[in-house]
């Protein structure tokens, strides 16, 4: 029997924070949980407590979760504690940061599902991370492709095909595109997500944010990032090497699958619970190039991406802003990338930013983007 | 610069034989050519000695290639040659066997394009192979799709999805089939090779005979092994893992590229003669079960593999003669499997045959099915 490792779930009441109990549930004899961390969800908080009895817990609300007598942690404090084995960092948005940092400073096995962090601090997490021996693994099912597809080769990648769904909106005209409804956006073909990604992934700037992140994690030139829409998402992503051969990953659309394998790597655990690919019902996989022209945010962040300096923060920043203003009817579907655009041309960038000054990037955007559109929020 | 690896290229003038020659000389810093064995066709392997100078050369033929100022060795001395770093085994059909048997005991790293060598002996093949510590890297782009999934993996496979254009008969009726002719056998939708391993491709012998190749190279149950017909042949097979995530290796059919690895492993070199997938035209990939019923050589060739003993030489055997007389117009197309049918239905199986036992059963049933036909060939 293989050691019981011990998993940090930062964001557990989230989307992936859930699937992530979910697979631990799956797999008692080699997980447990020793810490649980949400923001304002105290009472599926105190479900997750009553059911994983973990030893630390973290919440934002002013109201403890009922019944808990776990030991309270800071989000730092937990992603890094010598007790922690792997940290499972499904928080979104900007949160991530701080607690990414913590625990690649502290060497940690990192899950990383919240992609803003790496997004905005590329460069010092991947740094920190080398330095400290910490290892990241991608929960992302592209992310998660693509490293699988890399494991074992003895030289990096040669390009890397990041497939993408196209989102529910895939063919609309940008005239459809302005009419499109907040309920219409967070209805998703292939994935069950959280509202923000949701969102993200209509708008194409969830690939976008996800081809930053490939740069970053498999220190990949932009340019040898191709972006391929694949709208059944059987295949995950895929590499080409020096040669010419090309891996790809293939699975169901279920998260499950890349947590549970950021979990366990290097090993692969049999868990019945997982859906399956059936050849019996694959009759075709189809491909077509990414629409631009539509979808505006994926060159944005492509862009911002090949800037660097605090433009990929101003990006998530500007990102984050909009979709907010979309989802509570303030602004058009088509205004999100307008005002990414917007932002991102007036940003006035710095080299090799601190954390503490892109949290400051990140939250003069925010004020910005909402003057933009006349608003207090 | 690494160190120049000497190739023994076995079945030089056969279409993988020409290919791997080709590979070599895209990469003349990693590679040469210190042996050329061929049969008849001696004045293409006076060329390729004029061009390769290799040191030890075999031929079959009375007449020595002309200029051939080389060391004749016979082709067991020349796979098993201490000189020799890797054996690129080519030859087709039974003559295969003795060659690779001296080359695994003599603990080369064996590039084995030879199916049925591993077919008929691959209990005995692969137990030499792992006692003296002899690599087999497979040439068939199948399996050498397979062996790259697996690389790096922990665990073996669950489950191996070889995949098979279907060939240019796929979709046809089984009266179709009956009046099919060599020559409409012997175009290939995707692949350019032999005429043997072309014609088995139609009647889908040659996906059976691949299953029964993969079970002994990946040590997979026969019944864990699935063939999916994939007419564009751009998956080159699939790999199922415990987890249920599927790798999958792609490339333009073209068998320079499974050459190439075999050669490069664990290495990948670019070679800019190879062709690469080209996604702006790639815009569907397509998937069917095999027809077993109007192609009965892969279920055939599956009960021999599961059969064991002496009967995949015996399949053999009964093929390549029933291939014989369709390429000379003797039988119908469809006599193929009658003929390989009967053959196995009367055929006596010994368990752990000798590789001297295979070779007389093989010769047998050549007999057998010869005289079936009335013919004495």
């Amino acid at each position: 029997m293989a050691d019981i490792k011990r998993v940090a779930v930062l964001g557990s009441t989230g989307s992936i924070g859930r699937q992530t109990l979910e697979v631990i549930s799956a797999l008692p004899h080699h997980f447990s949980v020793i810490g649980l961390a949400a923001g304002k969800n105290t009472s599926l908080l105190a479900e997750q407590i009553s059911q994983f009895k973990p030893k630390f817990i973290y919440f934002q609300d002013k109201n403890p979760p009922t019944g808990a007598k776990c030991e309270f942690l800071s989000l730092e404090e937990m992603a890094s504690h010598p007790e922690v084995d792997i940290v499972v960092l499904a928080t979104s948005g900007r949160w991530g940061l701080k607690s990414t940092l913590a625990a690649v400073k502290a060497g940690k096995r990192l899950a990383l599902a919240n992609k803003e962090s790496l997004v905005m601090a590329g460069e010092i997490i991947t740094k920190e991370a080398k330095l400290n021996k910490s290892q990241i693994l991608p929960v992302d099912s592209e992310h998660s492709a693509i490293f699988q597809c890399l494991e074992g080769e003895k030289q990096k990648a040669a390009k890397i095909i990041l497939t993408a769904s196209g989102g529910p909106f895939r063919g609309y005209s940008p005239t459809q595109l302005a009419k499109v409804t907040p309920e219409q956006a967070l209805k998703h073909p292939s994935w069950q997500m959280g509202q923000k990604v949701t969102v993200d992934s209509a708008t194409l700037m969830n690939k976008g944010l996800e081809v930053i992140e490939a740069g970053w994690l498999f220190d990949m030139p932009f340019d040898n990032i191709r972006v391929l829409v694949h709208p059944q998402s059987i295949i995950h992503s895929m590499v080409e090497f020096a040669d010419g051969s090309v891996k790809a990953q293939m699975g169901m659309p279920d998260m499950r699958l890349p947590i549970q394998y950021a979990l366990t790597y290097p090993e692969r655990l049999e868990n019945t619970t997982l859906p399956r690919l059936d050849w019996d019902n694959i009759k075709e996989l189809n491909f077509e190039p990414p629409d631009f022209d539509s979808f505006p945010c994926l060159k944005l962040a492509i862009e911002a991406g090949k800037k660097g300096g605090t433009y990929p923060a101003a990006l998530c920043a500007a990102d984050e802003t909009a979709v907010e203003l979309f989802l509570s009817k303030r602004i058009k579907f088509t205004d999100i990338p307008r005002l990414v655009g917007q932002a991102l041309a007036e940003h006035k960038s710095t080299t090799q930013p601190t954390p503490e000054e892109i949290l400051a990037i990140d939250s003069q955007t925010r004020e910005k983007v909402k003057k933009m559109v006349g608003d207090s929020l």
